[in-house]
Protein backbone atom coordinates (compact mmCIF):
# COMPACT_ATOMS: atom_id res chain seq x y z
CA UNK A 1 0.00 0.00 0.00
CA UNK A 2 0.81 3.37 -0.39
CA UNK A 3 2.33 4.80 2.84
CA UNK A 4 2.12 8.19 2.34
CA UNK A 5 -0.24 10.17 4.33
CA UNK A 6 -0.78 7.93 6.64
CA UNK A 7 -1.32 8.37 10.37
CA UNK A 8 0.34 5.96 13.02
CA UNK A 9 0.58 4.56 16.32
CA UNK A 10 3.10 2.66 18.25
CA UNK A 11 2.52 0.98 21.39
CA UNK A 12 -0.60 3.52 22.08
CA UNK A 13 1.11 6.57 21.07
CA UNK A 14 0.82 8.68 18.18
CA UNK A 15 4.66 8.35 16.48
CA UNK A 16 5.92 6.68 13.02
CA UNK A 17 8.88 5.64 14.32
CA UNK A 18 10.16 2.39 16.21
CA UNK A 19 13.68 2.19 17.63
CA UNK A 20 16.32 0.57 15.63
CA UNK A 21 16.86 -2.04 18.69
CA UNK A 22 12.83 -3.53 17.83
CA UNK A 23 14.13 -7.08 16.64
CA UNK A 24 10.56 -6.39 13.88
CA UNK A 25 13.83 -4.44 12.20
CA UNK A 26 16.58 -6.82 13.15
CA UNK A 27 15.31 -10.13 12.41
CA UNK A 28 11.66 -9.59 11.35
CA UNK A 29 11.36 -11.42 14.30
CA UNK A 30 7.33 -10.83 14.29
CA UNK A 31 3.71 -10.62 12.77
CA UNK A 32 1.54 -8.41 10.80
CA UNK A 33 -2.06 -8.26 9.54
CA UNK A 34 -3.67 -5.77 6.86
CA UNK A 35 -6.97 -5.35 7.79
CA UNK A 36 -9.77 -3.58 5.03
CA UNK A 37 -11.87 -1.04 7.03
CA UNK A 38 -15.21 -0.41 6.01
CA UNK A 39 -17.72 2.30 7.70
CA UNK A 40 -14.88 2.83 10.14
CA UNK A 41 -14.75 -1.31 11.33
CA UNK A 42 -12.42 -3.63 11.34
CA UNK A 43 -13.51 -6.70 8.83
CA UNK A 44 -12.98 -10.39 9.30
CA UNK A 45 -11.63 -9.03 12.07
CA UNK A 46 -12.34 -12.10 14.44
CA UNK A 47 -10.09 -13.63 11.49
CA UNK A 48 -7.54 -11.29 11.72
CA UNK A 49 -7.20 -11.67 15.70
CA UNK A 50 -7.37 -15.35 15.64
CA UNK A 51 -4.09 -15.41 13.44
CA UNK A 52 -2.02 -13.34 15.37
CA UNK A 53 -3.22 -15.22 18.36
CA UNK A 54 -2.03 -18.45 16.56
CA UNK A 55 1.15 -16.13 14.89
CA UNK A 56 2.22 -14.92 18.55
CA UNK A 57 2.06 -18.73 19.92
CA UNK A 58 4.16 -20.10 17.46
CA UNK A 59 6.82 -17.13 17.85
CA UNK A 60 6.26 -17.18 21.84
CA UNK A 61 5.34 -13.60 21.75
CA UNK A 62 3.53 -11.71 24.46
CA UNK A 63 -0.03 -11.11 22.94
CA UNK A 64 -2.67 -9.21 24.79
CA UNK A 65 -5.60 -9.99 22.62
CA UNK A 66 -8.30 -7.80 24.44
CA UNK A 67 -5.62 -4.57 25.13
CA UNK A 68 -5.36 -4.94 20.87
CA UNK A 69 -8.68 -5.37 20.01
CA UNK A 70 -9.32 -1.71 22.26
CA UNK A 71 -6.29 -0.56 20.50
CA UNK A 72 -7.70 -0.91 17.52
CA UNK A 73 -10.79 0.01 18.03
CA UNK A 74 -9.23 3.58 19.92
CA UNK A 75 -7.23 4.00 16.87
CA UNK A 76 -9.87 3.91 14.32
CA UNK A 77 -11.99 6.33 16.09
CA UNK A 78 -9.62 8.85 15.80
CA UNK A 79 -9.10 8.30 11.77
CA UNK A 80 -11.08 11.00 9.36
CA UNK A 81 -11.21 8.42 6.77
CA UNK A 82 -14.05 5.37 7.21
CA UNK A 83 -12.42 3.09 4.35
CA UNK A 84 -9.21 2.10 4.40
CA UNK A 85 -6.61 -0.76 5.13
CA UNK A 86 -5.46 -0.91 8.46
CA UNK A 87 -1.69 -2.57 9.06
CA UNK A 88 -1.15 -3.83 12.55
CA UNK A 89 2.62 -5.12 12.84
CA UNK A 90 3.62 -7.31 15.96
CA UNK A 91 6.70 -7.92 17.18
CA UNK A 92 8.84 -8.85 19.76
CA UNK A 93 9.81 -5.40 20.72
CA UNK A 94 13.77 -4.72 21.91
CA UNK A 95 15.82 -6.88 23.79
CA UNK A 96 17.24 -10.10 24.17
CA UNK A 97 20.87 -10.81 23.25
CA UNK A 98 21.85 -11.89 19.39
CA UNK A 99 18.79 -13.97 17.87
CA UNK A 100 18.25 -15.42 21.49
CA UNK A 101 15.20 -13.96 22.29
CA UNK A 102 15.17 -14.69 26.25
CA UNK A 103 13.79 -11.97 28.57
CA UNK A 104 12.61 -9.92 25.50
CA UNK A 105 8.82 -9.73 27.33
CA UNK A 106 7.43 -6.40 25.54
CA UNK A 107 6.66 -6.70 22.45
CA UNK A 108 5.80 -3.46 20.02
CA UNK A 109 2.35 -2.56 18.79
CA UNK A 110 2.79 -0.71 15.69
CA UNK A 111 -0.79 0.41 13.93
CA UNK A 112 -0.97 2.38 10.46
CA UNK A 113 -4.22 3.68 8.58
CA UNK A 114 -3.76 3.57 4.72
CA UNK A 115 -6.02 4.51 1.55
CA UNK A 116 -7.59 1.36 0.10
CA UNK A 117 -5.22 0.30 -3.44
CA UNK A 118 -7.13 1.16 -6.56
CA UNK A 119 -6.75 -1.05 -9.61
CA UNK A 120 -7.71 -0.25 -12.79
CA UNK A 121 -10.60 -1.98 -14.94
CA UNK A 122 -12.26 -3.69 -12.07
CA UNK A 123 -10.11 -6.69 -11.25
CA UNK A 124 -13.07 -8.47 -9.65
CA UNK A 125 -15.59 -8.41 -12.81
CA UNK A 126 -13.36 -8.50 -15.40
CA UNK A 127 -10.40 -10.97 -13.81
CA UNK A 128 -6.86 -10.74 -13.83
CA UNK A 129 -3.51 -12.29 -15.77
CA UNK A 130 -1.05 -13.96 -12.92
CA UNK A 131 2.40 -13.38 -14.16
CA UNK A 132 4.19 -16.86 -13.55
CA UNK A 133 7.18 -16.42 -10.69
CA UNK A 134 11.06 -17.78 -11.28
CA UNK A 135 11.25 -17.71 -7.73
CA UNK A 136 10.66 -20.97 -5.75
CA UNK A 137 9.32 -20.31 -2.27
CA UNK A 138 10.95 -22.58 0.31
CA UNK A 139 9.41 -25.09 2.79
CA UNK A 140 10.24 -23.45 6.24
CA UNK A 141 9.37 -23.79 9.64
CA UNK A 142 6.59 -21.30 9.83
CA UNK A 143 4.18 -22.29 7.34
CA UNK A 144 1.07 -20.65 7.38
CA UNK A 145 2.36 -17.47 9.70
CA UNK A 146 2.19 -14.01 8.23
CA UNK A 147 5.50 -12.44 9.69
CA UNK A 148 7.13 -10.39 9.13
CA UNK A 149 10.20 -12.22 7.01
CA UNK A 150 9.00 -11.73 3.66
CA UNK A 151 11.45 -11.59 1.09
CA UNK A 152 10.55 -13.76 -0.96
CA UNK A 153 7.15 -12.23 -1.72
CA UNK A 154 9.34 -8.99 -2.20
CA UNK A 155 11.30 -10.74 -4.93
CA UNK A 156 8.55 -12.31 -6.30
CA UNK A 157 6.48 -9.08 -6.48
CA UNK A 158 9.72 -7.72 -8.18
CA UNK A 159 10.07 -9.91 -11.20
CA UNK A 160 7.55 -7.94 -13.01
CA UNK A 161 6.05 -4.23 -13.73
CA UNK A 162 3.02 -2.75 -15.58
CA UNK A 163 -0.68 -3.75 -15.40
CA UNK A 164 -1.06 -6.55 -17.67
CA UNK A 165 -0.63 -8.79 -14.38
CA UNK A 166 -1.94 -7.78 -11.17
CA UNK A 167 -0.66 -10.92 -9.21
CA UNK A 168 1.41 -13.31 -9.60
CA UNK A 169 1.72 -17.53 -9.12
CA UNK A 170 4.23 -18.35 -6.22
CA UNK A 171 5.24 -22.49 -6.97
CA UNK A 172 7.05 -24.39 -4.23
CA UNK A 173 10.75 -25.83 -4.56
CA UNK A 174 9.37 -29.04 -6.27
CA UNK A 175 6.53 -26.77 -8.47
CA UNK A 176 3.51 -27.56 -6.36
CA UNK A 177 1.42 -24.59 -5.95
CA UNK A 178 1.53 -22.41 -3.05
CA UNK A 179 -0.26 -19.19 -3.53
CA UNK A 180 -0.23 -15.70 -5.23
CA UNK A 181 2.48 -13.12 -3.61
CA UNK A 182 0.01 -11.24 -1.65
CA UNK A 183 -2.97 -13.89 -1.95
CA UNK A 184 -4.42 -17.30 -1.88
CA UNK A 185 -5.60 -19.40 -4.65
CA UNK A 186 -8.49 -21.28 -5.18
CA UNK A 187 -9.07 -23.98 -8.10
CA UNK A 188 -12.84 -25.00 -9.15
CA UNK A 189 -13.46 -28.04 -10.35
CA UNK A 190 -17.58 -28.81 -11.01
CA UNK A 191 -18.73 -27.66 -7.54
CA UNK A 192 -15.50 -28.01 -5.13
CA UNK A 193 -12.72 -25.75 -4.45
CA UNK A 194 -9.33 -26.85 -3.96
CA UNK A 195 -6.76 -24.40 -2.12
CA UNK A 196 -3.22 -25.59 -1.62
CA UNK A 197 -3.11 -26.72 1.99
CA UNK A 198 -0.24 -25.03 3.27
CA UNK A 199 1.55 -27.29 5.54
CA UNK A 200 5.03 -26.67 4.07
CA UNK A 201 5.09 -22.58 3.22
CA UNK A 202 2.46 -19.91 2.51
CA UNK A 203 0.74 -17.47 3.95
CA UNK A 204 -2.89 -18.65 5.57
CA UNK A 205 -5.05 -15.92 4.35
CA UNK A 206 -8.11 -14.57 6.34
CA UNK A 207 -10.22 -14.20 3.26
CA UNK A 208 -8.90 -17.82 2.14
CA UNK A 209 -9.79 -18.71 6.05
CA UNK A 210 -13.54 -17.59 5.36
CA UNK A 211 -14.08 -18.99 2.45
CA UNK A 212 -13.10 -22.35 3.84
CA UNK A 213 -15.75 -22.22 6.63
CA UNK A 214 -18.40 -20.20 4.71
CA UNK A 215 -17.69 -22.83 1.30
CA UNK A 216 -20.60 -25.49 2.35
CA UNK A 217 -23.36 -22.61 3.58
CA UNK A 218 -22.48 -21.57 -0.04
CA UNK A 219 -23.33 -25.00 -2.14
CA UNK A 220 -19.64 -26.06 -2.75
CA UNK A 221 -17.22 -28.86 -1.13
CA UNK A 222 -13.64 -27.62 -0.68
CA UNK A 223 -10.76 -29.69 -0.15
CA UNK A 224 -7.17 -28.54 0.71
CA UNK A 225 -4.28 -30.50 -0.18
CA UNK A 226 -1.35 -30.65 -2.62
CA UNK A 227 -2.03 -29.20 -6.27
CA UNK A 228 0.62 -29.13 -8.99
CA UNK A 229 0.40 -26.98 -12.53
CA UNK A 230 -1.50 -30.04 -14.25
CA UNK A 231 -4.41 -29.46 -12.12
CA UNK A 232 -3.70 -25.28 -12.49
CA UNK A 233 -4.40 -26.48 -16.04
CA UNK A 234 -6.94 -28.53 -15.46
CA UNK A 235 -9.00 -26.54 -13.64
CA UNK A 236 -12.15 -25.11 -14.39
CA UNK A 237 -12.11 -21.67 -12.90
CA UNK A 238 -9.48 -20.29 -10.91
CA UNK A 239 -9.13 -16.84 -8.36
CA UNK A 240 -7.25 -15.49 -6.05
CA UNK A 241 -8.23 -14.05 -2.98
CA UNK A 242 -6.83 -11.84 0.23
CA UNK A 243 -9.10 -10.01 3.27
CA UNK A 244 -8.06 -6.13 1.37
CA UNK A 245 -9.48 -6.79 -2.32
CA UNK A 246 -12.06 -9.82 -1.89
CA UNK A 247 -12.24 -12.19 -4.79
CA UNK A 248 -10.61 -11.76 -7.98
CA UNK A 249 -10.93 -13.98 -10.60
CA UNK A 250 -7.91 -15.52 -12.55
CA UNK A 251 -8.68 -14.95 -16.88
CA UNK A 252 -4.88 -16.00 -17.46
CA UNK A 253 -1.75 -17.71 -16.62
CA UNK A 254 1.11 -18.18 -18.99
CA UNK A 255 -0.14 -20.04 -21.87
CA UNK A 256 -3.26 -20.93 -19.83
CA UNK A 257 -6.34 -19.00 -19.67
CA UNK A 258 -10.05 -19.27 -17.86
CA UNK A 259 -13.55 -17.91 -18.46
CA UNK A 260 -14.70 -15.48 -15.22
CA UNK A 261 -17.29 -18.74 -13.98
CA UNK A 262 -20.19 -18.56 -11.53
CA UNK A 263 -18.85 -20.62 -8.97
CA UNK A 264 -16.21 -17.57 -8.37
CA UNK A 265 -18.35 -15.43 -9.28
CA UNK A 266 -20.51 -16.57 -6.66
CA UNK A 267 -17.57 -16.94 -3.96
CA UNK A 268 -16.73 -13.52 -5.14
CA UNK A 269 -19.95 -11.63 -3.83
CA UNK A 270 -20.28 -13.62 -0.88
CA UNK A 271 -16.88 -12.36 0.45
CA UNK A 272 -17.86 -8.71 -0.63
CA UNK A 273 -21.13 -9.56 1.41
CA UNK A 274 -19.26 -9.70 4.17
CA UNK A 275 -16.51 -7.22 3.32
CA UNK A 276 -19.58 -4.61 3.24
CA UNK A 277 -21.33 -5.89 6.05
CA UNK B 1 24.56 -8.69 21.47
CA UNK B 2 22.86 -5.97 23.98
CA UNK B 3 21.28 -2.81 22.89
CA UNK B 4 21.88 -0.71 26.00
CA UNK B 5 23.98 2.25 25.93
CA UNK B 6 24.67 1.79 21.65
CA UNK B 7 25.52 4.81 19.88
CA UNK B 8 23.63 5.12 16.57
CA UNK B 9 23.52 7.08 13.28
CA UNK B 10 20.31 6.38 10.92
CA UNK B 11 21.17 7.20 7.21
CA UNK B 12 24.36 9.15 8.38
CA UNK B 13 22.28 11.32 11.41
CA UNK B 14 22.54 10.68 14.72
CA UNK B 15 19.27 8.83 16.39
CA UNK B 16 18.26 5.88 17.23
CA UNK B 17 14.85 5.37 15.40
CA UNK B 18 13.82 4.58 11.96
CA UNK B 19 10.28 4.75 10.58
CA UNK B 20 7.44 2.35 10.73
CA UNK B 21 6.89 2.47 7.04
CA UNK B 22 10.80 1.24 6.17
CA UNK B 23 10.75 -2.19 4.42
CA UNK B 24 13.26 -3.27 6.88
CA UNK B 25 10.51 -3.33 9.45
CA UNK B 26 7.65 -4.29 7.06
CA UNK B 27 9.54 -7.59 5.43
CA UNK B 28 12.67 -7.95 6.70
CA UNK B 29 13.52 -6.25 2.82
CA UNK B 30 17.37 -6.08 3.71
CA UNK B 31 20.95 -6.96 4.84
CA UNK B 32 22.74 -6.74 7.28
CA UNK B 33 26.43 -7.34 9.05
CA UNK B 34 27.88 -7.39 12.67
CA UNK B 35 31.50 -6.43 12.71
CA UNK B 36 34.35 -7.03 15.04
CA UNK B 37 36.27 -3.47 16.02
CA UNK B 38 39.81 -3.63 17.37
CA UNK B 39 41.31 -0.43 17.99
CA UNK B 40 38.99 1.65 16.53
CA UNK B 41 39.12 -0.17 13.03
CA UNK B 42 36.74 -2.69 11.74
CA UNK B 43 38.22 -6.34 11.32
CA UNK B 44 37.87 -7.91 8.34
CA UNK B 45 35.99 -5.11 6.46
CA UNK B 46 36.76 -5.83 2.94
CA UNK B 47 34.93 -8.85 3.45
CA UNK B 48 32.17 -7.43 5.14
CA UNK B 49 31.77 -4.96 2.21
CA UNK B 50 32.08 -7.46 -0.10
CA UNK B 51 29.15 -9.81 1.41
CA UNK B 52 27.50 -6.28 1.62
CA UNK B 53 27.63 -6.13 -2.07
CA UNK B 54 26.32 -9.43 -2.70
CA UNK B 55 23.47 -9.28 -1.09
CA UNK B 56 22.53 -5.82 -2.27
CA UNK B 57 22.74 -7.08 -5.57
CA UNK B 58 21.17 -9.74 -5.13
CA UNK B 59 18.22 -7.89 -3.54
CA UNK B 60 18.76 -5.19 -6.06
CA UNK B 61 19.13 -2.79 -3.49
CA UNK B 62 21.14 0.31 -4.76
CA UNK B 63 24.50 0.52 -2.41
CA UNK B 64 27.07 3.15 -2.50
CA UNK B 65 29.70 1.09 -1.26
CA UNK B 66 32.52 3.73 -0.62
CA UNK B 67 29.91 5.71 1.06
CA UNK B 68 29.28 3.22 3.29
CA UNK B 69 32.93 2.57 4.03
CA UNK B 70 33.17 6.51 4.97
CA UNK B 71 30.22 6.55 6.78
CA UNK B 72 31.20 3.90 8.89
CA UNK B 73 35.25 5.30 9.07
CA UNK B 74 33.53 8.79 10.23
CA UNK B 75 31.00 6.63 12.78
CA UNK B 76 33.74 4.76 14.05
CA UNK B 77 35.89 8.25 14.83
CA UNK B 78 33.11 9.68 17.16
CA UNK B 79 33.06 6.35 19.26
CA UNK B 80 34.63 6.71 22.73
CA UNK B 81 35.11 3.12 22.59
CA UNK B 82 37.73 1.61 20.40
CA UNK B 83 36.60 -2.01 20.98
CA UNK B 84 33.21 -3.36 20.22
CA UNK B 85 31.01 -4.60 17.54
CA UNK B 86 29.77 -2.89 14.64
CA UNK B 87 26.13 -3.38 13.47
CA UNK B 88 25.29 -1.93 10.43
CA UNK B 89 21.84 -2.25 8.62
CA UNK B 90 21.04 -1.58 4.79
CA UNK B 91 17.56 -2.08 4.13
CA UNK B 92 15.34 -1.18 0.77
CA UNK B 93 13.93 2.07 2.78
CA UNK B 94 10.21 2.76 2.89
CA UNK B 95 8.01 3.30 -0.47
CA UNK B 96 6.99 0.81 -3.39
CA UNK B 97 3.27 -0.38 -2.73
CA UNK B 98 2.93 -3.38 -1.14
CA UNK B 99 5.18 -6.13 -1.67
CA UNK B 100 6.58 -4.03 -4.87
CA UNK B 101 9.68 -2.59 -3.98
CA UNK B 102 9.77 -0.49 -7.70
CA UNK B 103 10.41 3.01 -6.96
CA UNK B 104 12.04 2.51 -4.04
CA UNK B 105 15.29 3.95 -4.55
CA UNK B 106 16.83 5.35 -0.95
CA UNK B 107 17.89 2.57 1.51
CA UNK B 108 18.15 2.92 4.75
CA UNK B 109 22.10 2.58 6.31
CA UNK B 110 21.64 1.82 9.96
CA UNK B 111 24.87 1.53 12.57
CA UNK B 112 24.84 1.14 15.97
CA UNK B 113 27.90 0.54 18.08
CA UNK B 114 27.83 -2.42 21.15
CA UNK B 115 30.05 -3.45 24.07
CA UNK B 116 31.82 -7.03 22.55
CA UNK B 117 29.95 -9.83 23.86
CA UNK B 118 31.23 -11.68 26.97
CA UNK B 119 31.78 -15.40 27.70
CA UNK B 120 32.33 -17.32 30.67
CA UNK B 121 34.92 -19.87 30.82
CA UNK B 122 37.17 -19.20 27.31
CA UNK B 123 35.22 -21.30 24.84
CA UNK B 124 38.05 -20.37 22.78
CA UNK B 125 40.21 -21.95 24.67
CA UNK B 126 37.95 -25.03 26.25
CA UNK B 127 35.86 -25.42 23.71
CA UNK B 128 31.88 -25.49 23.74
CA UNK B 129 29.15 -27.40 23.84
CA UNK B 130 26.48 -27.98 20.75
CA UNK B 131 22.54 -27.67 21.54
CA UNK B 132 21.40 -30.06 18.57
CA UNK B 133 18.53 -27.39 17.62
CA UNK B 134 14.97 -28.74 16.56
CA UNK B 135 13.77 -26.61 14.14
CA UNK B 136 15.41 -27.63 10.37
CA UNK B 137 16.22 -24.49 8.32
CA UNK B 138 14.37 -24.87 5.02
CA UNK B 139 16.00 -24.45 1.79
CA UNK B 140 15.32 -20.80 0.31
CA UNK B 141 16.11 -18.56 -2.49
CA UNK B 142 18.52 -16.56 -0.44
CA UNK B 143 21.04 -18.95 0.86
CA UNK B 144 24.09 -17.49 1.64
CA UNK B 145 23.27 -13.71 2.32
CA UNK B 146 23.10 -11.86 5.55
CA UNK B 147 19.37 -10.63 4.75
CA UNK B 148 17.18 -9.93 7.82
CA UNK B 149 14.63 -12.75 7.22
CA UNK B 150 16.34 -14.44 10.39
CA UNK B 151 13.47 -15.94 12.64
CA UNK B 152 14.60 -19.45 12.17
CA UNK B 153 17.89 -18.53 13.83
CA UNK B 154 15.66 -16.53 16.66
CA UNK B 155 13.23 -19.61 17.27
CA UNK B 156 16.54 -21.76 17.13
CA UNK B 157 18.25 -19.84 19.29
CA UNK B 158 15.48 -19.90 21.82
CA UNK B 159 15.11 -23.55 22.23
CA UNK B 160 17.55 -23.73 24.84
CA UNK B 161 19.05 -21.29 27.76
CA UNK B 162 21.98 -21.06 30.48
CA UNK B 163 25.47 -21.60 29.64
CA UNK B 164 25.87 -25.63 29.11
CA UNK B 165 25.49 -25.33 25.46
CA UNK B 166 26.92 -21.73 24.19
CA UNK B 167 25.55 -22.37 20.37
CA UNK B 168 23.19 -24.87 18.59
CA UNK B 169 23.57 -26.89 15.60
CA UNK B 170 21.46 -26.54 12.37
CA UNK B 171 19.95 -28.60 10.55
CA UNK B 172 18.37 -28.62 6.94
CA UNK B 173 14.96 -30.26 6.26
CA UNK B 174 17.03 -33.49 4.96
CA UNK B 175 19.16 -33.53 8.05
CA UNK B 176 22.03 -32.52 6.41
CA UNK B 177 24.43 -29.55 8.57
CA UNK B 178 24.27 -26.05 7.90
CA UNK B 179 25.16 -23.99 10.25
CA UNK B 180 25.49 -23.03 13.84
CA UNK B 181 22.57 -20.28 14.86
CA UNK B 182 24.58 -17.45 15.02
CA UNK B 183 28.09 -18.95 13.28
CA UNK B 184 29.30 -21.66 10.76
CA UNK B 185 30.57 -25.00 11.22
CA UNK B 186 33.81 -26.98 9.90
CA UNK B 187 34.62 -30.59 10.51
CA UNK B 188 38.15 -31.83 10.56
CA UNK B 189 39.32 -34.63 9.16
CA UNK B 190 43.45 -35.19 9.51
CA UNK B 191 44.50 -31.77 7.38
CA UNK B 192 41.67 -31.04 5.75
CA UNK B 193 38.83 -28.70 6.76
CA UNK B 194 35.19 -29.43 5.40
CA UNK B 195 32.31 -27.00 5.64
CA UNK B 196 28.73 -27.09 4.43
CA UNK B 197 28.37 -25.53 0.87
CA UNK B 198 25.32 -23.21 1.79
CA UNK B 199 24.00 -23.43 -1.82
CA UNK B 200 20.22 -24.24 -0.51
CA UNK B 201 20.23 -22.78 3.14
CA UNK B 202 22.38 -20.88 5.50
CA UNK B 203 24.16 -17.70 5.67
CA UNK B 204 27.95 -17.57 4.09
CA UNK B 205 29.81 -15.95 7.35
CA UNK B 206 32.75 -13.90 6.63
CA UNK B 207 35.12 -15.71 8.97
CA UNK B 208 34.09 -18.80 7.19
CA UNK B 209 35.05 -16.61 4.08
CA UNK B 210 38.41 -15.50 5.65
CA UNK B 211 39.36 -19.22 6.49
CA UNK B 212 38.23 -20.77 3.25
CA UNK B 213 40.67 -18.39 1.95
CA UNK B 214 43.42 -18.30 4.06
CA UNK B 215 42.94 -22.20 4.57
CA UNK B 216 45.97 -23.77 1.69
CA UNK B 217 48.30 -20.60 3.21
CA UNK B 218 48.08 -22.83 6.85
CA UNK B 219 48.92 -25.80 5.65
CA UNK B 220 45.55 -27.32 5.64
CA UNK B 221 43.17 -28.57 2.53
CA UNK B 222 39.56 -27.22 2.26
CA UNK B 223 36.60 -28.92 0.68
CA UNK B 224 32.71 -27.89 0.90
CA UNK B 225 29.79 -29.53 0.17
CA UNK B 226 26.95 -31.60 1.59
CA UNK B 227 27.65 -33.25 4.89
CA UNK B 228 25.13 -35.12 7.22
CA UNK B 229 25.32 -36.29 11.13
CA UNK B 230 27.76 -39.68 9.58
CA UNK B 231 30.15 -36.82 8.81
CA UNK B 232 30.05 -35.28 11.91
CA UNK B 233 30.29 -37.95 14.31
CA UNK B 234 33.09 -39.09 11.87
CA UNK B 235 34.97 -35.97 12.16
CA UNK B 236 38.57 -35.77 13.91
CA UNK B 237 37.62 -32.19 15.18
CA UNK B 238 34.62 -29.69 15.01
CA UNK B 239 34.61 -25.83 15.46
CA UNK B 240 32.32 -23.29 15.06
CA UNK B 241 33.80 -19.76 13.85
CA UNK B 242 32.02 -16.22 13.22
CA UNK B 243 33.68 -12.62 12.68
CA UNK B 244 32.66 -11.43 16.10
CA UNK B 245 33.71 -14.52 18.46
CA UNK B 246 36.43 -15.87 15.86
CA UNK B 247 37.23 -19.80 16.36
CA UNK B 248 35.49 -21.85 19.36
CA UNK B 249 35.94 -25.49 19.16
CA UNK B 250 33.41 -27.88 19.64
CA UNK B 251 33.51 -30.46 22.43
CA UNK B 252 30.46 -32.00 22.20
CA UNK B 253 26.71 -32.01 20.68
CA UNK B 254 24.31 -34.34 21.74
CA UNK B 255 25.60 -37.73 22.22
CA UNK B 256 28.96 -36.95 20.60
CA UNK B 257 32.09 -35.35 21.57
CA UNK B 258 35.84 -34.67 20.59
CA UNK B 259 38.72 -32.94 21.94
CA UNK B 260 39.81 -29.71 21.27
CA UNK B 261 42.66 -30.09 18.39
CA UNK B 262 45.42 -29.08 16.94
CA UNK B 263 44.09 -28.21 13.65
CA UNK B 264 41.39 -26.03 15.12
CA UNK B 265 43.98 -24.72 17.46
CA UNK B 266 46.18 -23.42 14.80
CA UNK B 267 43.04 -22.47 12.51
CA UNK B 268 41.76 -20.42 15.42
CA UNK B 269 44.97 -18.76 16.52
CA UNK B 270 45.22 -17.52 12.60
CA UNK B 271 42.25 -16.36 12.59
CA UNK B 272 42.86 -14.35 16.07
CA UNK B 273 46.04 -12.80 14.39
CA UNK B 274 43.79 -11.53 11.75
CA UNK B 275 41.22 -10.18 14.41
CA UNK B 276 43.77 -8.50 16.30
CA UNK B 277 46.20 -7.11 13.44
Amino acid sequence: MDNCNSVSWVNGAPTSEVSISDRGLAYGDGLFETIRVQAGTPTLFDLHCKRLCTGATALNIAFDLEGFRQEVCDFLQGQTRQEGVLKAILTRGSGGRGYNPAGCDNPSRVLSFHPLPVYQNAPDINGVRLHECKIRIGDNAFAGLKHLNRLENVMARSEWQGTTCLEGLLLGMDDRLVEGTMSNLFLVSGKTLFTPCLRRAGVKGVCRELILEQARNWGFQVETGDYYLEGLAGADEVFVCNSVNGVWPVIACGSLDWSVGNVTCTVRDRVQEVLNA
